[in-house]
């Protein structure tokens, strides 16, 4: 066990351990690049990367010290945990998830003021591990329940992963230091303890299945990859118990490879689909690859949100039915936009489908993005795309018990989302672009470098310069290059309908998914022009909760009306668009609509035997991107609003 | 306290208690008839009433044995009961709602052996009460949580509520047994408890307080109404804890008196408006009864479904915001529809106002009549107006975990539905009638006797003919009348456009909310004539969930469409209905549209530029009373049709 954690060779023969990025498989059409190949030197994402940094990491350590999350690790030790022991049962996984955020940030910037400062977290929760790797503040411990005896709820698995998330972090950065060993000494346990010949059962919250194949990437013991694919084979047999929402609340109905469509607890479907495309990608079984990729292609083509958001069910945060997308009571879980980009990021690098980047995309801008405040120090649990009515703001010095807080809030009892988003935000790099055998896919468009080793150990190097999405215009320069047979692709995004690329000198039209230039030289400058001019958005008309209504998307933001851009205090419910008159382009994404405004006196009956007469006055509506919106204080707010 | 359960006259001088009805005010515009003066003799409601008798009733008694909710009171004597209690922590308040279902049959009925059966159940609870009268297997027994430990969630309070109710019955229906001793040491000991210098506390779940003021009503002890108005006064003062769903949950945001609608958990919401109004009329205390008949009038403006159905959260079981009325979410909890049937009769009584029986009839006929199945063996406990995938069969001998079942259940974890239609099936008689000081007032049309004792002491005998809803036709013959000076009341329900009334040959336009014949002499016959061809009805366009679509109903029957009448198998997701097309009535309430069937292919994306193309062929829909729906197997189901 003592050199379990010492980074070998992959049984599978690949090496990609090194690769400084969360997902680095053995196999796959793509290869990911390393967080310290790809520089974000600033716009959109390295404004979020910064404020992460200075702001995010900062806030979310300091409230889990306040109530006394890693004190949970202290009071084990001391003996005195049940009595003491504050937060949910799931509250160390959140300490991971910030250990892994730390861990990525310190690999991106080499900070050693957070090196000292994760490595004091850790002095807290190497003591409370017990001599056979058992490691819960919540179970096992004198006069808490025994371990392993509440698999639906107890979610010591579901922390475990977290933790191994945080050490594979710290491996793929080069670190071999004790939170690797107590991950290690962790996975082993699980190994020992719920092997074939062991405990046959499996956590009512995945996310362990991927944090062990990771694992078996990072350090190449095969043993974890064989246990997370025995989780993996296990599930949807009935061994957790029959609950309210039924066991497709954590797919624990039907055998992973029967399913047909991603269901239950959003955020649950989501790692375990991401588990299992990990370890279909290890395993070489393309038909656990095709099973999960067709679910989470139903999922988008019938349980997505314009936004990218997933989750239509408050009750048990779960998705609902095919086409049962409703906007106010949309639920879109900041932690499901986080486990969808997972999902989709493994399946590009399994499939090489750029379209995935496209859902990558549209979820960064539109939900991770709309999460955090403008400073950093509150968040969305929730993303609905209507607010009826303006929510108070929360108090920054109050936990929120509240997931759908109707403002951003500082924290809240189950905090799962601000750490998995600045562990997002920490790794965002390495989703810009991939490499093939011969070429490179820019695959976000951000300003910065990419370093890229192509498969066959040439070498590209890109500077990237753009304003995106505030502007189309991308300018790709080409600073070193293989001198022939290499390809650079760039995403075309399946709104671009009209794009065109430009090498030096010569326009050609570009179509999604993707356009290809073959053996730009060194110094050649590429322009990739994208039209963001605000277009107009229908739903299938399935989607009856939106029927009767349009949207407006301009780039990859989806717009919103907000009340406080209205005149004499109108609300959003009050709006009727006219689809028929132009757009307007405003500043910042923003764009104008020509609008009926309706007048707001609430004395009709309900229901009626004939039609309301609507009438009102025209007005130009400004229209937002979704992210910005709650930034301004209470306000009622639609993406979907109702056409004249 | 010995004589605590003998009938005396009331402090209010008013002398109701004999009135053998669930609610007898002291004061009032309208007086209630007991459920000896109306006798039902058939008809839909007739029909019910016989199934409740030899079904339900049996099938509820039958279950709460099996699943040893009856055993728990043993347990208790035992001293057994922490180890071996089942059921959720209410469980008690079931039985009492047996209690009070049995009660109100045996009045109706004089059955013997139901008596003998009533009995045997009270002879288990009796030595369950502690000598100071407290009563609860869940709390308050060796090794269980203290009394009044956990007032947000223990249900303590709410359970001795549908305890004191049953006994009321008793009351009301001459009986002077242990039920009523039992009952009345319980109201006793909460008086002890939480007096105005005892605990200060309110329960989570709003039901003692009607409970205390009606059995002030049928004791005349006056402390049980001032205990009543001291918790209906403690209420909204924030004396329960803050949780995820917030304190309008159990509405403790906001004092009562000062809240503008309805809100949070809806069976709490509606109980609280039920025992407020029932302290107001005692007290006379017209600003509390004027407050909360604005906030019910609020939510029968903005958060009521055309069933009549309230509560559009599962999460919470809570009203939503103003006309956030999602018909595939909606949850219309048949308690919540009882409920809103306890607070409309409260306030037809005390304010005269018949329009409150136009809310009674719709929910009886669309959301009570749906809840048990055509044998009276299985149960909705919510009721949407959509269902988008067909459900599989409840196994006939299984408990449901679930609340929504797709198809009805025979029992719940949590059955408080099943004995909540059964206690209101039994009572039913007295929703039909009421008098004032010189005139009778019909206000249900069902067959049979009304036997009306008027206010000035003289009565009226009248006999009604009618196969209502089947038909329009409603034949009153007055059998015996006051000589003169004396009016016949019919209400005309505000659907009933062209509504007339023929005294002996004589015809009259007839329009909502009544219309009243003068000084009929014994033996003339009164024709009430309602239009029931099918209708449309429209939803306001703030209702944003039902934007572009149409409903049909006919009398007071909401209709839906069910997919096992549409060709091929075809799902009622592809229905396109023809509203400018007239609509043909059916037998039995049901009716046919012309519709456009659009195919079922499910490969177009889900959001794009521009439009989706709808076309299909044309057929002749069925609509069905909603009523009757999932009565013939799994099926898809919407009462909202999109428009062509």
């Amino acid at each position: 066990m003592n050199d379990a954690h010492t980074v070998t060779q992959p049984d599978s023969g690949t090496s990609t351990h090194l690769t400084v990025a969360p997902v680095a498989p053995g196999t796959g059409s793509l290869r990911p690049l390393g967080i310290d190949k790809v520089r974000i030197s600033g716009g959109f994402w390295g404004h979020r990367q910064q404020l992460n940094r200075d702001a995010i990491i900062p806030h979310i350590a300091r409230w889990q010290e306040r109530v006394g999350w890693h004190a949970n690790f202290d009071a084990v030790v001391n003996g005195t945990i049940a009595a003491s022991r504050t937060g949910r049962e799931f509250s160390d996984s959140e300490v991971y998830k910030l250990l892994e955020a730390m861990s990525w940030e310190i690999a991106r910037t080499g900070d050693q003021e957070l090196e000292r400062r994760l490595q004091a977290i850790v002095d807290r929760i190497e003591p409370a591990q017990q001599p056979d790797g058992y490691l819960n503040t919540r179970h096992g411990n004198p006069g808490q329940p025994p371990r392993y005896s509440d698999l639906e709820w107890g979610h010591e698995l579901y922390c475990y992963g977290h933790l191994i998330q945080a050490a594979v972090a710290r491996i793929r950065s080069g670190h071999h230091d004790r939170l690797v060993e107590i991950a290690c000494r962790a996975a082993d346990h699980i190994c020992d303890t719920f092997g074939p010949t062991g405990l046959a059962g499996i956590c009512g919250h995945p996310e362990i299945e991927t944090a062990l194949v990771e694992l078996y990437r990072a350090t190449g013991q095969s043993r974890y990859l064989r246990q997370a694919r025995l989780f993996l084979d296990r599930r949807g047999r009935h061994s957790l118990q029959d609950i309210e929402y039924g066991r497709s609340y954590f797919q624990d109905d039907i055998p992973i490879a029967d399913a047909q469509v991603l269901r239950g607890h959003a955020v649950r479907a989501l790692y375990l689909a991401a588990g299992a495309v990990d370890a279909a990608v290890e395993e070489q079984d393309r038909s656990l690859a095709e099973a999960v990729e067709h679910q989470y292609q139903r999922a988008l083509r019938r349980r997505t949100y314009l936004t990218g958001g997933m989750g239509s069910h408050h009750q048990d945060e779960a998705f609902g039915d095919d086409f049962e997308l409703p906007p106010d009571r949309a639920y879109c879980e900041t932690c499901a936009g986080v486990a969808s980009i997972m999902v989709s990021w493994r399946l590009l690098l399994a499939t090489g489908n750029l379209g995935y980047a496209d859902t990558i995309e549209r979820t960064l801008y539109n939900v991770i993005a709309a999460s955090p405040s403008t400073d950093g120090t509150a968040f969305f649990y929730t993303n609905p795309l209507q607010q009826r009515v303006a929510g108070q703001p929360s108090d920054p010095d109050e936990v929120s018990p509240r997931a759908h807080a109707q403002l951003r809030a500082p924290w809240f009892e189950v905090s799962c989302c601000p750490p998995n988003v600045a562990r997002t935000l920490a790794q965002l790099a390495t989703y810009v672009a991939t490499t093939s055998t011969d070429g490179v896919q820019v695959l976000q468009y951000v300003p910065g470098e990419i370093s890229a080793a192509l498969g066959d150990g040439r070498h590209a190097h890109l500077s990237v310069s753009t304003r995106y999405p505030d502007d189309g215009e991308v300018a790709v320069t080409v600073v070193g290059a293989p001198r022939d047979s290499w390809t650079l692709t760039l995403r075309i995004p399946a709104w671009a309908e009209g794009a065109t690329v430009e090498v030096d000198g010569k326009v050609a039209q570009a179509h999604a998914p993707s356009h290809t230039v073959h053996d730009a030289a060194a110094g050649s400058r590429i322009t990739l022009r994208l039209p963001i001019a605000p277009r107009w958005t229908v739903a299938n008309p399935k989607v009856d909760a939106v029927r009767g209504t349009i949207a407006v998307e301009r780039g990859p933001l989806v717009l919103c009306a907000e009340s406080v851009d209205l005149p004499d205090g109108a609300d959003v419910q009050a709006l009727r668009i006219d689809s028929t008159q132009p757009l307007r382009a405003l500043g910042d994404g923003a764009a104008a609509a020509g609008t009926l405004l309706a007048p707001q006196e609430d004395t009709e009956q309900l229901y009626r035997p004939d039609a309301y007469a609507e009438d009102g006055r025209d007005i130009e509506l400004p229209l937002i991107p979704y992210y910005r919106w709650a930034n301004r204080g209470p306000s009622t707010m639609r993406v979907w609003i109702p056409t004249r």
